[in-house]
């Protein structure tokens, strides 16, 4: 295979980088942690955000567009917002450069310094919040189900393509409503939204739970999280849902007038997925001959290969496959042939195996006379021959089997690396393994603090479907009443 | 009607100022420039985007995302462009705040100095042709046709909502070829399907023609534009496709081996459009009653508003509407049913007309008695009552009616605001009356200058389709072979 992998035993962190270049998803840029999103890596990016936005028009939100710069006194209005976001954000303080006086090219024109800096949004809270003000007198006005896509900037040191860059794309909903209850239901809701997307668009099997405080998004009151287990054991947190209270209706003061005219501060959430999404796709299904996408992502998720000695067979071939990529097309099946002669039909199986499309079909003058061709699947690399009759519906199932299969493999993948630790000693040891550790915490932020510096271990979340189970902190010994998801983390 | 707005005739500006804001499609946000897009207007920007994007695949291009920041030293490698974008851009200088050792709030931490400033994008060409260079090696590599969606930030001093922001977003086309012929054809490609857009989806009738020196891109050999008539005389520029010759494949050298293996610069094209596009399709058709949208840009294309007295008789309509509803659905048309009662119907029927929905439709007890139902067409304004019996299909070809009508409106508008100048005297008293001046123009940028600073206008293009014809130049005398136009722009 022209372009090598690192093994995932090897080093998997190596194999990550290998394949986001490779498989042509993704690179860094000539600006320090910015990365250049390449053509293939954006399609599987608008498969996930079509998807994403139709989910929530579904649930009755609309798009709308904020401006990208924050005035710096507004992310000082809401205290723990502040303690979070204002540490690592890009500050523009000039609006023009002018001739170098004192040589070649341009310089930052001193007579042209902003009053206030403007910070390049690192999450749009404050600036959604100082506009809501406005939009909001009434019970009437309410709810409000904005969400936004937009690209964020937060100035991160360690930067890796897609998991951590100092610009990503994302999507932030903003939601204001009348009553406490509503806007829990609304987090509740939209974490429900990232949980069905990614088990059944990107085949990721995720723990649905909420933060501890010391994980808590800032400025929030309850972080609701969908987490994900990657292949070498450590966890991601692949979405999250805030309920924010009342905290940005008190920094922007946004009250509205309840039904018998009594003004009460207007309620919050905010939730968003990232193109940190395509890291956990990544991680979820690849192999070391590439990416494994899931056929509902995949740009195509079929793709035929002709195989041809002369120019006779070959436009026999194309005359066939035609018929097959029009009764495929019709099936709503997104398909690409490839009959480009300058390459030999090994090097297009490789590349579309390293690329992950699902199925690949091999067509040739044998197949034409027995009325057969070749089908591949990525996922478990097999192969068999089959009848061109009824091909068409015979992909159909196949793309449906795939996206089943490869959830089930990352489902008992998590199901073997989770497991329950009741010591200090055993928790120490396990967690050299990875995965998912649940254990009994004593819900203090002192405890879990100790535990991320002695193993580098943090509560992930605390599952919503956590059983009520008496026991002791595995750290401090105190009393529990339930298992939390510990693990190390992307 | 609640929300007036000032007459046309009062005051053309005051009128588009008023419909942005009362027909909920953008406001001026807390940050100087920038505007916020609310979610009527940003679901007419979607539609937009979605019908461009879809033309743009057709024709072979794919997304792509680059980084929001462009390092200083960039800009300055393509001398022209320098010149045109480093006046007005927003730079960042630094990466982090930090608590205000003096008092409350943060400031900017002077230990986080970048040492080379970034800019924040204005337009991506020294960006994506920086990328570009390590994409493209050999001729096989070529063409690269590339498209992306995103914000921009130009710092303009006076700013007008969707016309002129600091902020907008827009798709930015950069194309890279092997020859200069494919590129110039990419480049007039691009202009026809940025044509063929406005016309058929805006139902706003353009101008196709090539900018003349001074109105050029910066950084262009070439600079194709569609150019628009708005109400008031006016003219818009409406998308722009540039060939760019091989200058930025010179400031980056970039450069491929051809065929004979001999190394040449690559030859780009840019192209993009905006959300200025906004402001060409509300000052296109919209009335003094509020905006008038093309059937295949509107977010809903019908509107019913059910006409009742009692429960009883809504419970009745509603079961009709439904039903009616469902039919349109199957047809691809997008129908809102506004059975909200906290409202009276006089407040929809104004509502909807602020709104621009093409087709209203509303039904009474009455109706239900006789079959009928009451349509009104918002481009006319008038009124009949049809047949329940096949309303379907009739609402299909209404709106394609209606499509067609405000088309040939505002081509009517244009064809009588168009007039051939042949003196001076004459081209001072027609510019202040507005729309387009075809006039001789000796070809010279110092005349065009002068005519700039006498009367405000500028030429908008030079029309493809000129015939070559005699004449002399309305300003200097000089001789010249086709007539330009001249007009007032935005």
């Amino acid at each position: 295979m022209a372009k090598e992998l690192t093994s995932r035993e090897e080093n998997y962190s190596q194999w990550y980088n290998d394949l986001v270049i490779k498989a042509d998803l993704a690179e860094n840029s000539a600006v320090r942690g910015c990365m250049v999103i390449k053509p293939y890596g954006y399609a599987i990016w608008e498969k996930m955000r079509d998807e994403l936005d139709r989910m929530f028009k579904e649930t009755g939100h609309v798009n709308a567009y904020f401006p990208l710069f924050i005035p710096k006194s507004f992310l000082s209005k809401e205290a723990d917002h502040v303690e979070g976001f204002a540490k690592e954000c890009a500050v523009v303080t000039h609006y023009r450069l002018k001739n170098n006086p004192e040589g070649t090219g341009v310089v930052v024109d001193p007579e042209a310094k902003l009053e206030e800096e403007l910070i390049v949004r690192p999450t749009s809270e404050t600036i959604i919040w100082s506009t809501y003000k406005n939009w909001i007198q009434s019970y009437r006005d309410l709810p409000i189900l904005c969400n936004q896509w937009a690209n964020v900037v937060r100035w991160e040191m360690r930067t890796r393509l897609f998991l951590r860059t100092a610009e990503f794309l994302w999507q932030e909903g903003h939601t204001a409503h009348a009553t406490e209850q509503e806007a829990i239901e609304e987090a509740q809701r939209m974490l429900e939204v990232y949980a069905d997307f990614a088990e059944n668009y990107m085949a990721v099997p995720v723990i649905k739970g909420v933060k501890s405080a010391n994980e808590r998004f800032a400025g929030a009151l309850d972080t609701y999280c969908i987490e994900a287990l990657m292949q070498d054991g450590k966890a991601l947190q692949a979405g999250t849902s805030h309920f924010l209270g009342q905290n940005f209706a008190k920094a922007f003061d946004v009250k509205f007038a309840n039904k018998e005219g009594k003004e009460e501060l207007v309620w919050a959430t905010s939730w968003g997925v990232s193109t940190r999404l395509m890291g956990a796709l990544i991680m979820s299904h690849s192999d070391d001959n590439g990416l494994v996408l899931p056929p509902k992502l995949a740009p195509f998720q079929v793709v035929i290969v002709p195989i041809y000695k002369t120019e006779e067979q070959l436009t026999m071939i194309n005359e066939k496959a035609n018929s097959i990529i029009k009764s495929l097309k019709s099936l709503g099946i997104r398909v690409k042939y490839d009959n480009n002669d300058t390459k030999k039909p090994g090097w297009k199986f490789a590349e579309y195996e390293l690329k992950g499309v699902p199925v690949r079909l091999a067509i040739g003058a044998r197949d034409l006379e027995n009325g057969t061709i070749e089908v591949a699947r990525r996922d478990t690399l097999s192969k068999e021959t089959v009848s061109i009759e009824g091909i068409d519906q015979y992909i159909l199932h196949l793309l449906e089997d795939i996206q089943k299969n490869i959830f089930q493999i990352a489902l008992e993948r998590r199901r073997k690396f989770t497991r329950k630790v009741d010591s200090w000693e055993e928790f120490k040891t396990e967690i050299e393994k990875g995965g998912l550790l649940l254990c009994h915490w004593d819900g203090t932020p002192e405890t879990e603090e100790k535990i991320k510096e002695e193993t580098k271990a943090t509560i992930r979340c605390i599952p919503l479907d956590a059983e009520e189970e008496s026991g002791i902190c595995v750290y401090s010994g105190k009393p529990s009443t339930r298992r939390v998801v510990f693990a190390r983390a992307y």
